[in-house]
């Protein structure tokens, strides 16, 4: 059993560890240990040996009197490498912030996580910056996708090592961000799931920004419910407030515009296999377009997107002085394009985006809203890797689906809903407006039931 | 009896309809030809007079059938020239859209108040594009200020009319804008209440903007009784849902940077006194220095404002045109400086705003904000007509303290706390964070009851 906790789910190893089956410290060193000797040694930038088994000892101990946290004390959980670990530089993902100061206090988030019990065992790899939604890292190494049988596919970005720690059963739970769509597309790529919690849910205070007007965050992991427990306690609350609603009250619009624009023939069937398993079940879905769609793609052609604008003004001393030389020059050109946003134009973008907001919103009314996470599975890695122009390509594909609901301010859960392609997993995103967080949650867990029953 | 239903409160106009002593077509008729004899004709750029009779009969009918609408039944309300009226050209205050294609609808906002019963019976005067607080209008006139006895003074902008028009009796409240201060500083230099709702409480559709990530509204009105009812109408509730709170239960706090800097003797004096009484009253005061102003200062020196850069990007294109040549001089010149504004230095205003919110949030915590609405009462008109450095100067004097509250998203009510030089109005503005607006009201009404007793 001592290299499958990683592999379980938050709920069942809550399950050992409250009923004293294994100790925290155990769980911790097969974790550690697995990281270790695990094959693919691009998932994990760091690992905090001492910091978690001190933890663990804390965690066992609290056990032991009886004063157990609650459901998560002594669940090992891994951190996306841009969140703030006391006394580590936050390099998120980038060669130029390894000699960064180390940050003096852990992120409120991490620290949120610690209150309840929860063991940060090590830092994952990511897109530079966060910045594209592929996954591949010049320096720190590409996280292989462990769904992948034959040549190796990319895991999706920016959380590539979150996602592939989770899909490798190295770790229950990795923590994402996601700007563009860097929790749910690692989550549809690697078969898990992913949750990107409304922008504002949680404190972002030792979070490394991409673009603070979309920057969300939210976990990576094996199952709804997962993401239900993870959402409270970064809360505060000891017990969540989201419980599974009826299927059969589940009202759902699937666009009909720009995200099955190109969509591969496996991941439309993927997709269509679950709505036809919901609708059985008595969700109700309504086909539309959804003109918001439209314009937000005709917005990002003619002033340029809001990363950009927003990457750019983040890192543009950056990318004027030695230190862009030592970044992914793919990041460097892509950031660079910002400097062509206008303040006017960017100006533009937000006033249209508040619009587009209010439409939507208006539009769906109490509806969630339902589309495949990505139109493709995990593509190959060796092409990406060699030609600049395919990069830029698939990467804009590969975000076009998940960015439109930053842009919107929506929540979103990313549940598997089979293979495609080459066996490779395919994503069934569920989103809901701003703030409806509950809302989403439970239906995520119903339709998780429904979807997932004989898949998984 | 006649001429006085303008001069009356929302409570006692709407006592003396709903109780049949008064028709509203007889109101109406009243108002209107009080505003057509008034001697100050720059109040009103624009009476509704077919209109509002049409409304009023309609309201008439309706209480003879015993069919009100409830408590705004009939009474007359007037809206600053940037609210859509249907079939009528929005100027906002500007000779460059007087001949503007007719709205094609109301503003969804007094929509809303029409179907409270309201009868729309005007438009008021305001500065060009609402980019001044002071409330001078080359194209229009400036509404001298009801309050002054001698030579004429400004009635404060942006909401110019609206402020003059309650001030003298000619309706009992008037809707304004307020993107820095637009509605408190008329409500302070006029001696009567502005409440500037949350940025979002209610609709922006048909408003014309000014600089989006900063424009609320709310009304000027006699009491805060009555911008409860209005408040309460806007959002569509028949009956409000806030009461006067207890005022021993009240917790401000009073700032003791930037605000009282360079104040006027006679507005310290007056809030002073009207501290006093509430803490005779049992409300606890803690005086504090808030870091965040002086960041807001120094953000403004080094990158500019936010309206600066929203109204550029707003008129840029008319600023280049002929249609420059038109306008008051001095809004082109001041909105020129936008252009200075670059997309990084711009995000970085939005960047640390977010920042500085949420640390005055915390700050803060229940407690409410207490400060002089402006640091001096209503200027003489002549010095600034003649003088653009004088102007500039008076103008970012007189929006100083209410923008503050605008970057950091409060929600506001300026309450009438006696006089100071030249026997001129001063404001007590109470101040609450986003959406706060219940907790803001209730406290309000009863700072109001304790404050105000005497004075009026």
């Amino acid at each position: 059993m001592s290299d499958m906790f990683g592999a379980m789910s938050l709920a069942q190893l809550s399950t050992l560890i409250q009923n004293r089956v294994v100790d925290p410290v155990a769980v911790t060193e097969s974790v550690l240990e697995a990281i270790g000797n695990h094959h693919d040694q691009s998932i994990f930038t760091a690992v905090f040996g001492d910091r978690a088994l001190r933890e663990a000892a804390a965690s066992s101990e609290r056990l032991r009197q009886g004063r157990s946290l609650g459901i998560l004390d002594g669940i090992p959980i891994a951190w996306k490498d841009l969140f703030d670990i006391a006394g580590r530089a936050t390099r998120a993902g980038s060669k130029v912030l390894a000699d960064a100061a180390p940050a003096d206090k852990d992120a409120t988030v991490v620290t949120a996580l610690q209150r309840a019990g929860m063991i940060a065992i090590g830092s994952t790899n990511m897109s530079e910056f966060a910045f594209s939604g592929l996954g591949i890292n010049p320096h720190y190494g590409t996280p292989s996708n462990p769904a992948a049988k034959g040549a190796p596919r990319i895991p999706g970005g920016s959380s590539s090592g979150a996602g592939a720690a989770v899909a490798a059963g190295l770790v229950p739970v990795a923590m994402g961000t996601d700007t563009g769509g860097s929790v749910r597309i690692p989550a549809a790529f690697n078969g898990i799931v992913g949750y990107k919690a409304t922008r504002g849910r949680y404190p972002m205070d030792g979070v490394f920004p991409l673009a603070r007007s979309l920057d969300s965050l939210g976990p990576l992991c094996r199952s709804v419910q997962d993401a239900v427990w993870i959402d409270a306690a970064m809360r505060g609350l000891s017990v969540p407030q989201v419980a599974a609603g009826d299927a059969s009250a589940l009202e759902i619009v699937i666009p009909t515009n720009v995200v099955f624009d190109g969509a591969e023939a496996g991941v439309i069937d993927a997709f269509e296999t679950a709505v036809e398993r919901l609708t059985r079940a008595g969700a109700s879905f309504a086909r539309m377009a959804i003109p918001a769609f439209d314009e937000i793609l005709a917005l990002m052609a003619k002033h340029g997107t809001l990363v950009t604008a927003e990457a750019f003004a983040l890192h543009r001393e950056r990318l004027v002085g030695p230190e862009a030389a030592e970044m992914d020059h793919r990041v460097v050109m892509r950031t660079r394009l910002g400097e062509k946003i206008s303040m006017p134009g960017y100006v533009a973008i937000l006033e249209a985006r508040d619009r587009l907001v209010n439409e939507v919103t208006r539009l769906l009314g109490d509806r969630l809203v339902a589309f495949p996470s990505v139109a493709h599975v995990a593509p190959l890695l060796a092409p990406l890797e060699a030609d600049d122009d395919l990069f830029v390509a698939v990467n804009g594909k590969t975000l076009r689906n998940t960015m439109l609901g930053n842009f919107l301010n929506w929540c979103g859960v990313s549940v598997p809903c089979g293979t495609g392609e080459a066996g490779m997993p395919v994503g069934f995103l569920l989103s809901a407006p701003a703030r409806k967080d509950e809302t989403l949650l439970s239906a995520a867990l119903s339709t998780e039931a429904v979807i997932r029953g004989d898949f998984v």
